[in-house]
């Protein structure tokens, strides 16, 4: 198997620089459309055996050197008894959101064999044809909570910081709840086989560093602490316009920081200590013309060099409207210019 | 007349720390949504006694240290030629985005007193109002290049990096036509009796930092210069998101930067040279209880103790559901703490 992403998150030295594509296995590839053609997004969350072919897709087509499992960071909200709804062009809708005790006292904390057997039995069958680390994830307590209290994807996050700043309570109250189910879920995708583990914090850049402190991070801090009693394989923690969370995102215990596109990595590399990088090209830049992608591609690695480790990403899911033979290209220059 | 603000702005010692609000003439205030009843935004806009009526409200009914011209950042692009319309609960709306050089061909760059008579008028008329000083402001070119080139507002702004990836030259053409653009009107605006200017580039924090200082801050730069010769009012640069592009953003020569809520303001100082600070409390952070949001506001007064200069703000605009007297509590605490 190929091991050069597990070295690089483990801050060992590896032959050339792994690179993997946040959401590579999505709208923008044609087979992927061809796939979601024929159902819907959370009958294709739920099928292992769809779940499996578009996982793998994008292996072969860009050459990637790690998978990731397709799921959605939501699909765990709904088995705790969140209802949610999928509407084509309108994103995530919770129609049902939490606002006060009685709403949170109804959601559970599952049993991921029994409530999200499918996505343990798609890894268990990812393992057996991959020849590359597949990677599991789950949605950081944070950013779940917003889908929850907001009712789906938010532009200013009202909803969320006014139950923050004026029930408290019941916002942490939320959040363990969330975090007891995260770590469950995580524990199980480990024990399935998930070779290493990428927490997602979308939205943790919406919030002053004083309140990631006190109402987000105790939460990744508790998930990190939990996982490593149970597995040693790498733990990436990836908080989305974080830039100045970083040294706090390192008190997480993660492996791993993920970086958006905002930041110089090597400014980034110099705020942090033992921690390995992810990332950070911005998406939209896989647009540029072949010559001035490799360049950036080329600044990037070198910006990189004083990391203590380093996975070559995107520093946010691939647009839909990339072109698939510019992700193919980026890929290529990663490699060869990391001397692979 | 309290020049507070303006001391602060040049880094002369104040007796207290001034403050004023973004958007502090805005839908939170109910006497703001009686005169906004009867007119529609552009109507508003476009009538100097209805704006400096709705410019002062804030002054007497939070007792803030500047007023801000009420006015719109896209307001100069319509009278570039842009068609514009407002359409509630939707925002900004440009039914014919700039596509190619044909589309940007028919832009003007205005006579501000032409077609931007209106702005003066009003900056005139307040003048002889006001006892605290008046803050003109304008976008910044980027942010402004952002709703022509997406057709109003965007999530991801795909059409514009795309321009400014595939089509550098047509982007660079918009940027400087703007910058044009920007430098007349804001110049025009230090004529008729603005006391300071702000230049808001929203949008700045969607740049990685090389496209930053590739496509962005060159623009600025020429403003903050051509400005420089005609006036020495203080010159602010709000870059809101742009904690990564704290460094680059100084180099624009502004005399103050604006700071959102999401970097500590005692790291941004630490940063920075001589450049004064104005910031940076979350704006949803009004929600607090008064003995919390007493201690926030003393806790970002002490980190900012080491600024060269620092006018208390939000970190954005403020929020149209806040409850004014939340608002009026947060002035009278800054005042109090900072010793007025």
């Amino acid at each position: 198997m190929n091991d050069t992403f597990l070295k690089a998150c483990r801050g060992e030295k590896t032959d050339y620089t792994p690179i993997w594509i946040m959401r590579q296995a999505g709208r923008y590839l044609p087979e992927y459309q061809k796939v979601r053609g024929n159902v819907t997004f959370l009958e294709l969350c739920k099928t292992p055996e769809l779940c499996v072919e578009v996982t793998l897709q994008p292996i072969d087509i860009l050459n990637v050197d790690a998978a990731i499992l397709f799921s959605d960071i939501l699909i765990p909200l709904e088995a705790m008894g969140a209802k949610l709804e999928f509407h084509e062009g309108r994103g995530p809708v919770f129609p049902d959101p939490i606002k006060n005790q009685a709403d949170l006292d109804k959601l559970i904390v599952p049993d991921p064999a029994e409530h999200l057997g499918f996505v343990m039995e798609t890894i268990r069958l990812l393992r057996k044809e991959l020849n590359v680390p597949l990677i599991g994830f789950s949605g950081a307590p944070f950013t779940n909570a917003t889908y929850l209290i907001e009712g789906g994807s938010s532009k200013v996050f009202w909803e969320t910081k006014k139950m923050m700043y004026t029930a408290p309570e019941l916002f942490h109250g939320m959040m363990q709840k969330i975090t007891d189910c995260t770590i469950l879920y995580l524990k199980a995708q480990a024990e399935a086989g998930a070779q290493a583990l990428q927490i997602f914090d979308s939205w943790a850049g919406v919030l002053a560093p004083c309140d990631f402190k006190t109402f987000a991070l105790p939460y990744v801090q508790e998930i990190i602490r939990e996982l490593r009693k149970a597995t040693d394989i790498p733990l990436i923690y990836f908080a989305n316009n974080g830039s100045t969370l970083l040294e706090l995102s390192e008190s997480s215990g993660a492996d791993v920081l993920g970086l958006d596109w905002r930041i110089n990595i090597g400014d980034a590399a110099k705020r942090v200590g033992k921690v390995a990088l992810q990332g950070n090209l911005d998406p939209f830049s896989l647009l540029l013309p072949k010559d001035k992608l490799k360049k950036r591609i080329g600044n990037i690695l070198d910006d990189a060099k004083d990391t203590n480790g380093h996975i070559f990403n995107l520093g946010h899911g691939i647009h839909q409207f990339t072109p698939p033979e510019q992700a193919i290209a980026a890929v290529e220059f990663v490699h060869e210019l990391s001397g692979r």
